[in-house]
């Protein structure tokens, strides 16, 4: 089915916040089979919000609202939509009756408003204290969440892809798409290597996402039957693989720090860390996926030189002859974490994330890592562009990447005498 | 000036990535004094680019339109305004010599599209290899952007805010708004205090952003002149900061690791941290703020007890007879981090981010603080509502705001015997 989203809100439109509500809806909604056509954004206006309405219904098989439904006086979807659609507020008594269950809004009025829906609104989840419906307009679906991003994806997952997939049976399969991951490789590079790929199959799409320290690549194969679609995608993505190689580290929903756990997991191996410059952010990156405790012991995240001296037992002397940001510092950090932490690999961080900081043969960007293990070391130093966050993102994803690569025996190890 | 907003890119009505290039156009224009009336998100479609850019065109006084204008296949953008605004592709010498400058691009063919554009365009940074122009149509500016963010931002803040201050003088600084940051407190709580400001004045507009662990708070005041709006704004202000007293921890483009890093470089004092649920995340939100490293010592990430022995000196007497998630812990933890990194000021969390781990007695989102500090200590335990990764945010914010409300004498701490 081809969709659109409305999501609402001055704090868009101003550009307090960004929109990840669409952002979330677009994905799944995608994943689901379905087309978004069209995403528009519109501020706190009833004449606005009314009017986008009208259009996207006029566009389209179904339309996902979202933002405007709370009980604060600038939440006013609803009411705006009771006026597009000429559907009157209504008062809906088991709505305020939950309302009056919850001690938190017992004494307070302003909640009342959020019992008046459009008539003919359905709550989509009557149980629950939480806003969010569905009417049936020109016989299609509109659904109005809240913007709220937990309780909208959960309305999402739970109730408007559900509903859809009923709507129309036969309107989903025929899109399929996987993305695959790459790290440490220019877009301009994969674009080269897939280019025999890109032949003018107007059912085959690829698409290049340069995020933070990574190239992110869709394959998008859309047919008619399910069957086709299948096919085509296994034939094209054998192609790609083939094209792209151990380039690729991660499919879909993984990341570096789910892969190289994975790995750790697998291989019964525990993660110590050393971070400098990225000031914690691959500890955060690590303890980001459910379960790390199984295989991470901790970081010395050691800002300080002399943290890096006490912690981890880096020696003055290397500290003041090579340099907080060089090899070998990296290499003592390395060793120092595996100590510290009493984990099986170390690995070390030190860098200048900017923006002060750089000298003519240090610059900002430069960072050197260190890689400690039983069955040897390996140091190497890279030199990133970008700001001071970017540069933090693609040193830590960095240090992910080393785990990964020794894990699969990519890394030649100095063995230390 | 109106102004509405057009990105472009499957990955975006895919919801591969989040539109962050229209949060930040937005932010600042509005910023400028424009209203931003509509953002419009489509795919790499060439009718469909074309149908919104003349709709959007026709509705507002400028647009500025952002993707589809790399080298890739993908990248359909310049060719589509050219269809829809009948402007031929014209190819430019001095952006191809450009590109074959370039040592990267000399050898990729791909690259001459980027030297094609629309008859009229002027390229905006044409000393740069930066793709970006604009078109004058219809008498109004309509600006094309790249998609990469770092390159948008660059062209909107160097090139489209200062050119679209010229186009029309008098239509900017009649509005104002200001952001106050809130922590700990509900979005409700908020309204109810703020319920009086809200009068029917049609000047004035209050948003309220939750915002993961924070609630942000915006004033905006809309009027004639900009005196009348200095005046009212600074009227406003006053009853709203009365509202709210100690609940704004800071304003506009402040964090609370800005603002708490800010007092401990007034104080003059160090800050060392032991985290244990939200793994690094409070380290590197510290470390997100330049120039941290004149008051951070740095982290221990103990998630292993055995880390939380060996290098914060927490007895295992301690982890055995009260738990690794229990003020105990947390308050051995606080004094591990001041010993370990040698800093003025120790901060501890430990607590269960979940999914798994929950007991009865101390659920998922349980968290436990410590802070030490030369003059006393203090333990607190919260239970924090949201998954894992909404949960590490609220701890990670709540151990800055210990540190903010400490240097603030807000403290009541225990003096050790």
């Amino acid at each position: 089915m081809n969709g659109e989203l409305i999501a609402i809100g001055d704090e868009l439109t101003s550009g307090r916040i960004v929109n990840s509500t669409s952002y979330f809806a677009a994905s799944h909604l995608f994943a689901a089979g379905h087309t978004v056509t069209s995403m528009t954004t519109v501020g706190d206006e009833t004449e606005m919000i009314g009017q986008a309405l009208l259009e996207a219904i006029d566009r389209s098989d179904f339309v996902v609202l979202t933002g405007g439904l709370g009980s604060t006086t600038d939440d006013i979807t609803s009411a705006a939509v009771s006026a597009a659609l000429d559907r009157p507020q209504t008062f809906y008594p088991e709505i305020f009756a939950k309302i009056q269950e919850c001690e938190a809004f017992k004494n307070s009025p302003a909640m009342e408003k959020m019992a008046w829906l459009p008539s003919g609104a359905e709550v989509l989840k009557p149980g629950e204290n939480m806003a969010g419906f569905m009417l049936v307009y020109a016989e299609k679906p509109i659904f109005f969440l809240p913007g709220v991003p937990h309780q909208m994806r959960e309305l999402m997952l739970d109730r408007v892809i559900p509903i859809l997939a009923t709507w129309q049976e036969n309107s989903f399969h025929l899109v399929h798409q996987k993305i695959y991951k790459v790290f440490g490789v220019e877009e301009m590079e994969i674009n080269n290597r897939l280019a025999d790929l890109e032949n003018k199959d107007e059912r085959i799409r690829i698409g290049y996402y340069p995020m933070a320290a990574e190239v992110h690549v869709s394959l998008t194969v859309c047919t008619a039957t399910i069957e086709d679609t299948k096919e085509l995608f296994l034939a094209k993505e054998t192609l790609l693989k083939a094209a792209l190689a151990d380039l690729i580290y991660g499919e879909d929903e993984e990341t570096m720090a789910s892969v190289s756990g994975a790995l750790l997991r697998d291989q019964g191996l525990t993660l110590g860390l050393a971070e400098s410059c990225t000031g914690g952010l691959m500890a955060k990156m690590v303890t980001s996926v459910p379960g790390s405790s199984a295989y991470f012991q901790g970081s010395v995240v050691a800002y300080a030189n002399e943290v890096k001296e006490r912690l981890l037992g880096v020696a003055a002397e290397t500290l003041i002859h090579f340099g907080a940001v060089s090899e070998e510092t990296a290499a003592a950090m390395a060793d120092g974490a595996r100590q510290a932490t009493g984990a099986d690999i170390g690995v070390a961080i030190t860098g200048i994330a900017g923006p002060d900081g750089g000298t003519p043969d240090k610059p900002v960007g430069t960072v050197c890592f260190g890689l400690a293990t039983p069955a040897g070391s390996f140091q190497q130093t890279h030199r990133f562009s970008g700001k001071r966050a970017l540069v933090q993102a693609k040193a830590a994803t960095m240090g992910l990447d080393l785990v990964r690569r020794f894990l699969l025996n990519r890394i030649p190890l100095q063995v230390s005498s």
